[in-house]
């Protein structure tokens, strides 16, 4: 682990610079960057606006956006202590993938406010990566900014994790010998990356899911569930199940920890034979390695010094990538899933218990989820034309 | 002149791009920029947030913020066709003033909307640069920016102009042998820079200026002013003249043309002997220059092909660059004052009729500018502790 010290030296003035990548040497490239050149691009953008994404830099632009809700563990901690957070992702969006980002920080929390800031300041970007939002919130901004923008707009929080999750209990399944379809899932929390996860599972065809938050297990009986978890109920535990999250563990193969808390080892001991465990919490995780090792045939974490790292990086560079690459004007289920199955596949033929998703250093692994992204994109596109 | 199709070659994929300036070799490095490490910055940050200064690159980070309405001589061409004139704004800040900017386009014309958009987005920057926006909703925007952040705010179109002016006229009075605030003069037009020229001429001592705008000279009997030139009209023309622009310039001193329209040259005949004529339209000065020149002493055009090139980029660098370098929470007038001073003192020593301003590429105006307005804002600073 590295030091305080080295951390805090490394952010001084921050991760990220702008560049000029238009000469500006002498009168003549002014005039051709400025004024009067410039209201020559201008007045070809006015005319027809698809232009913009030839002659301006918004075609490889994503805006990081974040309200400093829910940051990293930290929680609600303003926009201003979001941005480390956010001026890394922008690192990691040119790192992997070569777009540029930036960070957009809100000095608001409410809905309404985000949704219309974003919508207003969109026009300067290609994509909209939000981040850190809390939940539920989290839900609803993103389903309006998705239908009201042209542009694609994805809650990594969310989706990534999400895309990641799914594509590693591919690999997992592959890797155990049992069918995807027949895993038995047990997911420990309910927010952004608990719903989403749940969501991408069923859509890829994971039939018997249950779903437990901090006051149990999730079922249609219960009054205290908010609009997004009564949708998940009516989606998941086929078995009707009540109880907290020992009820839901016996017998299952898969566990997903979203959440925080500690998952008891005489719990794990419970589930099947050749469990799967995906304990994400950070910096803790649910279930302590070395223990679910003992009992689980496949054991990821969302820590870069343990092997599996489930970690969005694998994802969101890819999937904007694609989505660019496409010109697509939303980030749709299909794309997700290509994404995920692109994921596996990259390391399909290389799997061993340790290492059922690639390294985030993995160079296959952008390039493949971009294309893959891609494609699904442009088969949309024909399937509306 | 440049053709067109060097121009649109020059523009594809834009002008801008990102660098991470955070190293990104391997899962250490990740756990510094990203996670883990980061949530340490992050968590310095939420209990000091003065530390986002140092930590995150908002401190040498403008916003060139724009909603479309008043893009160069284009008029309202809306947010997108204005990009390239905002990214060849950010590339002209990190060229002249190694300070990193990022165009926001505005979806909305809405005043209201406007400043709440840009406020809520403010924690993501160290300063916002207001840019063609149309007058009078320009003065509304940036007054309620200004009170609302504690954040440098400045509209470019307002006092980058009236800055340079103000420079350019302090020398050409100097040259031509007479008191500044002895000289009467006349400004035809009455939009942002107008209004912006004649406050800080005022500001600095110049006490007869008479403005006229389309309708003709502004006084206070008029009754179609508004809120904007029914201010100039109590501050300004103190003889009460009325007419039209034919009759403000008959024996006027000095011309400044920020508007459209041709002044006829038996009307340029009747003003004063050594007269100043600054005719700033852009591509087509007021007055032309070479008739200019048979009747005046000293001229200047917003033209880079002509001598006395009146061009914001010698102010506004300069101008967020020493308000930046003194943590300044504000451009305030003393500041705006200091900054034309500093841009004439370049050039003093070296007057000449074709060279009363520097050249937009003369390496000593950015650092001069910048280092007159830091010791403004200190001077400030002191005043207000």
């Amino acid at each position: 682990m590295t030091n305080s010290r080295e951390i805090f030296e490394r952010h001084v003035g921050g991760k990220l610079a702008m560049r000029s990548t238009a000469a500006l040497v002498d009168r003549d490239d002014l005039s051709i960057a400025y004024t009067p050149g410039v209201a020559q691009v201008c007045s070809a953008i006015a005319e027809d606006p698809a232009l913009a994404a030839r002659y301006t830099w918004t075609s490889r632009l994503v805006a990081v956006v974040s309200d400093g809700t829910a940051v990293l563990g930290l929680g609600n901690i303003g926009p201003r202590a979001a941005l480390p957070v956010m001026e890394g992702k922008a690192c990691l969006f040119k790192r992997f993938a070569d777009l540029d980002a930036i960070p957009i920080v809100l000095d608001t929390t409410d809905p309404d406010e985000i949704v219309d800031t974003v919508a207003r300041i969109a026009p300067s970007f290609g994509g909209i990566n939000l981040e850190d939002i809390s939940a539920p919130r989290c839900f609803d901004i993103e389903r309006r900014l998705v239908s009201r923008l042209d542009i694609p707009v994805m809650h990594d929080d969310q989706h990534g994790t999400a895309i990641v999750v799914l594509a590693a209990l591919r690999n997992a399944a592959l890797l155990t010998g049992r069918p995807f379809g027949s895993l038995r899932a047990v997911i420990s929390g309910a927010g952004a990356a608990g719903v989403a996860c749940a969501k991408i599972l069923l859509a890829a065809g994971l039939g018997d899911i249950t779903i437990v938050d901090s006051r149990g297990i999730i079922h249609s009986g219960r009054s205290d569930l908010s609009e997004a978890k009564r949708e998940l109920a009516s989606m998941t535990n086929i078995a009707g199940m009540t109880g907290g999250l020992a009820d839901a563990l016996r017998g299952a193969d898969v566990f997903i920890g979203v959440s925080a808390g500690t998952v008891p080892e005489d719990v794990v001991a419970t589930m099947a034979p050749n469990a799967i465990v995906f304990a994400l919490a950070n910096p803790r995780p649910e279930i302590d390695p070395l223990i679910a090792t003992r009992y689980a045939a496949v054991v990821a974490t969302g820590r870069s010094d343990h092997p599996n790292q489930i970690n969005n990086v694998l994802a969101f560079p890819g999937i904007f990538r694609g989505a660019f690459d496409a010109g697509a004007t939303a980030i749709t289920e299909p794309m997700k899933l290509a994404a995920a199955d692109a994921l596996a596949a990259v390391v399909a033929d290389e799997l061993r218990p340790d290492h059922v998703v690639p390294s985030p250093f993995d160079d296959r692994v952008a390039p493949a989820v971009a294309a893959a992204v891609a494609a699904a994109a442009g088969e949309r596109a024909l399937l509306t034309a």
